[in-house]
């Protein structure tokens, strides 16, 4: 419907298939072959506008990065960054990151993030949250041994169900914070647009994870 | 050292013998021999002046509880609460509660109360923090199986090292509350005096936990 106001998204995207895949599914064990150099491949589920993994791109050089998103005019805004960006480590993704197990291989993805994802608050909902067991499931099917699950989110009801959801599925925490931008462990923090427009109104909260071995 | 200055607290509990207990040991694996009823057993560690333990015995009459503080003038103070209660599902131990398995048996125990616990901020007083691996081990040695640990603080520091803790032991999270006054969920609530202190300077925080069965 979105995209209907937004012709250009779809012609831009047609004229940019070199930083963005629509059709990820061939590309399954085999995204390295987008990316100049065989490197560490991080994924952004709900990437936005692009702001996080773009910088990100920039200061990991070593890393690969896929953003996904799942709103046409949304990632097209994203590819707009990247373009202009002339980073090669990143590429994005327009799909429904539910289907992550379908567009990488097991083990194919060193790490994960999730950033200020929609909160999802009615119970009847539960099922969409992006810590919801089945997308967790998806996740330990493509993560790397200890691969890592980077959460943040503004939202204090998302966050305490996230911690409780991942506790049960089980994950382990490797670290949380309660008020990041009180943080003095020196831990990165890369602002979202999300993360610049609303923090000012309370804390962001922060969970980085793994899945137990075997 | 606090004692000679509060001859008084010493007096006192060798004149309430029927509501405090100095010498525990002999009493692991007996501990209902000290109530009226057999009924499931609570215990909090770090009682303070007892406020949180005498209202919860007194609105949960079908639990017994124990409370367990370290500072003899601390414990007399809630003694004299106990006392004026009149309850007698309650019990008082002064002790240190790293010994809680020496004086308790195994499964004797339903659930564990930590309330606003010493935060112990520096790195090396680490193994002092009421949920470091140590007192967990020895929690999970008193508890029955699905037995509760209850933690709840204002303290962010103590809260987020605590979650990271609980969760490599590993233990697997109920709930977890980062603002515990805004809470809609109808949880219980009973307020300790350090609560009603300090809490309108951030949020209280809880999570309730249980060691996964074997
Ligand atoms: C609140 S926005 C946050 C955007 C960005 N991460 C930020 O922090 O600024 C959530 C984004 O996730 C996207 N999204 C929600 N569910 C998704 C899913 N299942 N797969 C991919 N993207 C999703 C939404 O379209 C939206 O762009
Ligand atoms: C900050 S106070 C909180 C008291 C009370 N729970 C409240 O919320 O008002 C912490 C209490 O724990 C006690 N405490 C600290 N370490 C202890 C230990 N290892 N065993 C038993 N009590 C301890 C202290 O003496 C102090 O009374």
């Amino acid at each position: 419907m979105r995209v209907r106001n937004k012709p250009w998204a779809k012609d831009y995207m047609a004229e940019h298939t070199e930083r963005m895949v629509v059709e990820p599914e061939p590309l399954r064990g085999d995204w390295q072959s987008r990316f100049p150099s065989d490197q560490p491949l991080y994924v952004e589920i709900g990437t936005g506008k692009g702001q996080f993994i773009v910088e990100m791109a920039r200061r990991h050089p070593d890393h690969n990065f896929i953003g996904i998103e799942i709103q046409m005019s949304v990632i097209a805004a994203a590819l707009k960054l990247v373009v202009a960006s002339g980073l090669t480590n990143i590429q994005l993704v327009h799909t429904d990151g539910v289907a992550v197990n379908t567009i990488f291989a097991p083990a194919e993805v060193a790490g994960i993030f999730l950033n200020f994802s929609d909160p999802w608050p009615k119970k009847r909902h539960i099922k969409r949250r992006l810590t919801s067991p089945v997308f967790l499931s998806h996740y330990q099917d493509i993560l790397q041994p200890k691969g890592q699950l980077q959460f943040k989110t503004d939202n204090r009801g998302l966050f305490e169900y996230s911690l409780t959801s991942l506790s049960n599925f089980p994950m382990v925490f490797e670290g949380v914070w309660l008020d990041l931008h009180a943080a003095t462990d020196g831990v990165e923090d890369v602002e979202t647009e999300y993360e610049q427009k609303f923090s000012s109104k309370g804390p962001i909260y922060q969970v980085i994870a793994h899945f137990p071995e075997e």
